[in-house]
């Protein structure tokens, strides 16, 4: 198998979506993925983000990831997104990057990627559902495959049987939510490795 | 305030909507508006459903509970709806009835009726928000003015915190889910009463 | 490459999407594919459809393709389906099918599959992207690999540009319509054939 | 009738959402509203904007239009929002105003508001749907009154027929436009006069 290239893209305020990341790139890397765990950009006013003692200690520990960038993109075969609902739709930080992928989309680099995604919500209904399927619309105007779990492994059935993608409470991601990222991100990696080979 | 004409109308298979629209029926009984109780038709085959007791006792147990017309639709002037999720959209039970809407729709007796909508799943995030979301669409079709929740009351967030609408873990509606219920119901009575003054 | 099996799943009332599927399983033979071209059963009363000539004149067209059934879907590697909207949702007649697959899904035999649709809608803006929107959930409880045409081929573009799947304005599927719903069947087929290889 | 208060909040790279934002505060003015029409803040980088001539130009001639804040959403009895689509969501510039009001929904100063939303894209199909319906279930979190203008009247039709609110090819805002969006606008101020009433 050639070994797929997985751009892991993430926002995280408090720690949560993070964690999903570097537990997705862990498991995508394990699986033969060759993988680049970006973190998209801050975009809140600086004063905000020092204002909140958690937001800037997040912001300090992310200080060794990489900002993504549209090149990662379109280096990338594969996308595994992760970003914090703000009212049913991914932080706004994440929308900021999106809108930066006009060119590279306009090149014809996005297009038959395979893609999936994960969040996190403040309640069990609170978006975990809406984030994701307020995000796929995205993947499909870059002509992606989309890989979401569906009911494919034990392991999402016991992390609340979201279908469309992991997703945690935020400040919850436990072992269970381990697992089925886990899953989520070595499926993407199979797909992929097909998509390419 | 002029009394609110409400048409509750549901489907269930197993009884989970069924509990959520009596509740929903009686909170707005309370509130002060006139209420019909509808469920709409079974639409799949009499073996299929003699074939699961649970199914069939059901079917036995709304028996007195007339089955919804357009016509009811077009009475009222709100509509409570609730039925569980198939892969993430209402039964078809629930859709078939609302393919024979067309006539009440052109005739523009759908228009201006406050909505809201409640569901149930098997997983804690399987379809209990995307189900509604892919329900309101239909309302926006018929110009219905939407009242979902949001977060306009405590016992919301005590119920898994679903800002489109309640939703239930199948088979599990309690005393938290009768009191989401019971504020939604409350909430759209209260709407459509200022709608018809 | 293995030869990937297709089902092209519809439904139609009037023609529109029988012509979408006819082009579709037509371009998925030439691509490669072992096509099972099927309709869903009509749901409607007899009645109601004996009364309305243009709906039982097209009926009786389609009397030659067989009903779609569970074991089509366990059968196919890739599912292309289409259906006109009903206030931005499938027909209930396609939502009754999809109800019946709850065995063959949870057998796991619909999962990994690659799938895509189309629709039509009578106004320009009137659930030409929503009904594919709020199908696509479905595809996702699934387990579905989905293959949204995006913007990858100037057809799409011609015929409109709908990144979620060809849509056609009813009663109006013309050679655009043929070309872009020809570059999205082939599509399929060239990500179906890569999943299975 | 109390004299319903509207803040019409809109984002516009290029013009379009500043025409249908114009059209839609005197339409509203017209109808009896106190309107307050509001840019939100632009948050590309300025070298960005700079480096295309008819971004910048737009931006000199929104100059007096006063930015949005949370106050204005707090003051406001309703909300007509309208934001360009960005691959199916409304440009990451809305998104970004939406994340700095968790505050003002905190303290419920959200809840209970009319709403409704217009937007515009490249293709015929190109999101035109889709940015309105992953844009509502944000005001859903809030707890507004959603209020899309369905077929309610004929100028609708006329414009392209989107039941969800208004949607223009982007740099093609015309007179039938122009007439669907004073509808939105009026049917707005009605339904937020019934709700203060």
């Amino acid at each position: 198998m050639t070994r797929p290239k997985l751009a892991v893209i993430f926002y995280s305020t408090y720690g949560t979506n993070h964690q999903i990341a570097e537990a997705a790139a862990a498991a995508a890397t394990e699986a033969g993925a060759e993988v680049r765990l970006r973190r998209v950009a801050e975009t809140a006013p600086e004063d905000v983000v020092k204002g909140q003692a958690a937001w800037a200690e997040q912001l300090e520990k992310m200080a060794d990831i990489p900002v993504a960038t549209p090149e990662d993109m379109a280096w990338a075969d594969a996308y595994f997104f992760s970003a914090p609902t703000r009212f049913g739709v991914v932080a706004s930080q994440m929308r900021a990057f999106i809108d930066t992928l006009g060119p590279v989309w306009q090149d014809g680099k996005l297009a038959g990627k395979a893609a999936t995604a994960t969040t996190s919500a403040m309640n069990a209904h609170g978006g975990q559902e809406a984030t994701l399927l307020t995000l796929y619309p995205t993947f499909m105007h870059w002509g992606s495959i989309l890989v979401p779990p569906g009911y494919t492994d034990q392991a999402i059935f016991e992390a609340g049987g979201n279908p469309y993608g992991y997703s945690a409470k935020a400040g919850e991601f436990d072992d269970k939510g381990r697992a089925a990222v886990a899953h989520q991100a070595r499926l993407l990696v199979e797909i992929a490795g097909k998509l390419i080979a």
